[in-house]
């Protein structure tokens, strides 16, 4: 089959690699309807994260079970399935309370850029849609497997309530579906902080009711002007930048939390800055897989449409120009066919 | 009347000061029942905190109300009432939020160890209660001015919830109050990490269910075995330092938080190992206001008794003395008799 390898900094080639096949009891292979690159894929593209050897590459997937091992038992050949970036066994106790991705054995999703892809513990990893999708909801579900989920539990962990105001730092696709999700949570009013036009567009469709163009101290000014002098409700950092975090935690008051979910890079807290705020920070590698069952149906009843951060769609033969579009950010986010 | 005046490393002195006067018409005049040393005047007695000139200090108390200002609705000459370390107006969005400490008009309080004190913001400040304490709950009720109110925030802040297995880093005053916190917020199992005997004993007393000696890796391992490998689901820290900061982190399970109350010394967080944990911080100056109304309750109706904290009583006019106590850990908490 063919599938994306990453060389390193720069290099993503189209392969021809094995089939996938059922290597464990617990697994399964599904065939994807669609892939996609995400913004940590970069990382190594960029060369900022070390890639010592080519390796299949990609996260997000979901698709069609072809085959499952002798131990699975939720799904099964034909069902349509979302996986997040993780497998998890579905029964540890950190899966029990709700953190699949720190799963005692979970097993981080390799090669989904791909026609097909093996996923382990298909039980605790993998939930069917209700029906086979119509095409047009395929953006969405696989939205879900990644940064849907990701920023929805953004919003989860920064601790979104009715009526509360929120601010949004990062207008990435992850930044984008946290509005989403902001919003799902009752909060009323979001303010995005973006200079993009095109993105500010999106936010405003997710939810968005407010823009904030400035960064730093001037950013931080315009969000204490609309909220009393004191600061937002709650923030969702979704960037992961030492300058993000910083204007995370300086945009929340005293008793809000800021939620993190962009991977850090060189951030650190000070933590008699952090206690005078008195702002709690609170993330880590989003537990997709807690949300996908109630995103699967917000998808399926019409409610949200986080598929709109695919602004490019290409066939899966063109992945090293969908990593270079979204490289140049030519591209929110590119949605690969097989 | 007679006062406390730091002045310095080493050097605390009871002196006569003027009597407290009202001076806005949002003031109230309390005549201390009793008053009291707290584990953070040691950073100025031990010369961590710089004190630049001489000045009256404590700021933990409770007593009778000896006069009002114009404005004051609340409280009234004759009532037994209870403050905290701040005075907050009751009024500013940090105040309707429940975060007073952080009261867009706060005043600290100081000159505390004294006969009497001006309280600023009476209204948002003082609560009475419901009838005359006999002489017996006034420890507990001064305990709820600062180190139970402070606890109680710890718990609050690590999102202590029924049923949970909560670890308690610090066994100075407001970590045993942290404690009972714990306890009446349904934690199932509170782990005290203590290797001082008699601040074990009183750990067990106010529901600590175990004990833990070891501490840095060796306390984190058996935290761990405790709790199915994973951590435990809340963590109070009740120090302040960078060891006591790890540990309390290293010693949480994906998902819990880290309630902070320890006024931070030298503690910095690494964003990265932060996110890598999925445990969440939240801290601060505690807003004891807040939760007084709860807390001299639970006091009157004898379901708490952390007045227990303090161990020796003396004399305010031996305030040098009672600095010298707790400074050499000859007594984990002082209270001073006017």
């Amino acid at each position: 089959m063919r599938g994306a390898v990453m060389y390193g900094k720069g290099d993503v080639r189209l392969e021809q690699l094995p089939e996938p096949t059922i290597v464990e009891p617990t697994d399964a292979i599904v065939r994807n309807a669609a892939s996609c690159v995400c913004g940590s894929d970069l990382w190594n593209y960029r060369g900022i994260n070390e890639t010592p050897k080519p390796r299949p590459f990609g996260h997000e997937y979901c698709g069609v079970v072809e085959a499952v091992g002798d131990a699975v038992t939720t799904v099964k050949p034909g069902d349509f399935v979302i996986g997040s970036f993780f497998s998890s066994d579905g029964t540890c106790p950190n899966c029990r309370n709700g953190f699949q991705t720190y799963c005692l054995n979970a097993k981080p999703m390799i090669g989904c850029q791909a026609e097909a892809v093996r996923v382990p513990w298909a039980d605790g990893s993998l939930v069917a849609t209700p029906e086979q999708p119509s095409a047009d909801l395929i953006p969405s579900l696989l939205a879900s497997s990644d940064v849907m989920g990701t920023g929805w539990f953004a919003a989860d962990a920064a601790r979104v309530a009715p009526g509360m105001t929120v601010a949004v730092v990062g207008d990435g696709a992850v930044g984008l579906c946290g509005i989403i999700a902001a919003r799902q949570l009752g909060a009323e009013r979001v303010i995005a902080m973006s200079r993009h036009a095109p993105r500010q567009r999106l936010a405003r469709e997710f939810g968005a009711t407010d823009i904030v163009e400035e960064r730093g101290d001037e950013g931080v000014a315009k969000i204490k002007d609309m909220t009393e002098g004191v600061g937002a409700d709650a923030v969702l950092e979704c960037v992961g930048t030492a300058d993000a975090m910083d204007q995370a935690i300086a945009s929340a008051r005293p008793g809000a939390t800021v939620g993190f979910v962009g991977v850090p890079h060189g951030v650190t807290i000070d933590g008699t800055k952090l206690f005078r705020s008195q702002v709690g920070v609170n993330g880590g590698l989003a537990p997709v897989r807690r949300f996908l069952p109630h995103l699967i149906d917000l998808v399926f009843n019409g409610t949200i449409d986080p598929g709109q951060v695919f602004d490019t769609v290409m066939p899966l033969d063109d992945v090293a120009e969908a990593y270079r579009a979204m490289d140049e950010r030519r591209a929110i986010k590119v949605l690969l066919q097989p």
